[in-house]
């Protein structure tokens, strides 16, 4: 029975090399929640078999920009030449919907978020140490040791980002991490001011008796 | 892997009636948490069969009254002719060591915890309707029509109280409140003010890199 009928918005982010999205498959691999994915907006081109609405929705450059002055996102970031940004009305709907959303982002753009839903839930994902989080940026390819060392310093300006967020869940394994974001949601729903509402109608028949 | 190490003190209240104590039994049941409960401390004799220690502690008058003047309460309260209690000094090791303690109290009692411990996580069992509510109350035994009578009254006044908890459980099968409670535990276990500590543990050597 759910009090609390509205659906949540959950920011999932973390530094660079942390794991978020094979945090975040894991999750969608699950069938023991309702939650969905929030598909960004990008004016990069498809690459090939990338679905349209399914991997992104993809979208002119000028129409990208039309919709940022029209205040339609979330939060959104320019990488070398291209938008990629979370669709604020597509969010919406699905929230009203009373559909669980997920975002996976970077930090930057989850302090964007913070900034207007307030309301939203913060996980941010964190390395069970340095080491693993040093590790997993030089497994990830054959960058040279420049890029790799450029990484880091970016991933050590985002691991003290944590201090803005609800939830620290440390991705010691994939599994844990997912079962900890399940919780967290499993437990938003029943925070009080959550429920209330829904609650006071339950007990509103309390002197008929 | 634990950023937080200290253990919670959940308190678990509830209008008469709601089953609470069917709640907490099926928590102890099962084996996928590491909670500890908290055996409340009475003047009352001992039934057959009670064991000092496990089903309450069993003190004297002298001793127990003694023991509120030194502030050795969490909660405690006088039914008819018996003090009922939660030791302080008892859950506070518990805690120490790193137990996750749990308290099942009557909502009167869970209102004195929450003034001396403002940390800990306080539990609303809510029923699935006022009419359940009432249902249970009629089943409980074979009272005259005035005992249930003010027993619902009792109910109705308590369940008024959820405004004052952190978390509302709806009891609608014991197994989802259970579910409900081990996420709470799981979830607050994760929020950035328990676990920040933790955390800056392990980011400190990040410059080392």
């Amino acid at each position: 029975m759910k009090l609390d009928k509205k659906g949540l918005l959950i920011v999932m982010s973390g530094p660079s090399g942390v794991g978020k999205g094979t945090v975040r498959k894991s999750l969608f691999e699950r069938t023991d929640h309702d939650m969905v994915f929030s598909v960004s907006m990008t004016t990069r081109a498809p690459r090939a078999g990338e679905v349209d609405g399914v991997d992104y929705y993809f979208v002119s450059k000028e129409e990208f920009e039309k919709r940022i002055q029209e205040g339609k996102f979330l939060e959104y970031a320019k990488f070398i030449d291209n938008y990629y940004g979370t669709p604020l009305d597509i969010v919406q709907e699905k929230l009203d919907a009373g559909e669980e959303v997920v975002l996976e982002i970077e930090v930057q753009g989850a302090m964007q978020v913070r900034k207007k839903c307030p309301d939203a839930v913060f996980i941010f994902i964190a390395p069970p140490s340095m080491k693993s989080l040093y590790d997993r940026l030089l497994l990830r390819g054959t960058e040279s040791a420049d890029v790799i060392k450029a990484r880091y310093d970016k991933a050590c300006k985002e691991v003290v980002m944590a201090d803005f967020y609800d939830y620290i869940v440390v991705n010691d394994t994939v599994e844990n991490a997912a079962d900890k974001i399940l919780a967290i949601v499993r437990a938003e729903h029943a925070k009080l001011a959550r429920c209330i509402d829904g609650y006071n109608e339950i007990i509103k028949d309390r002197k008929a008796k």
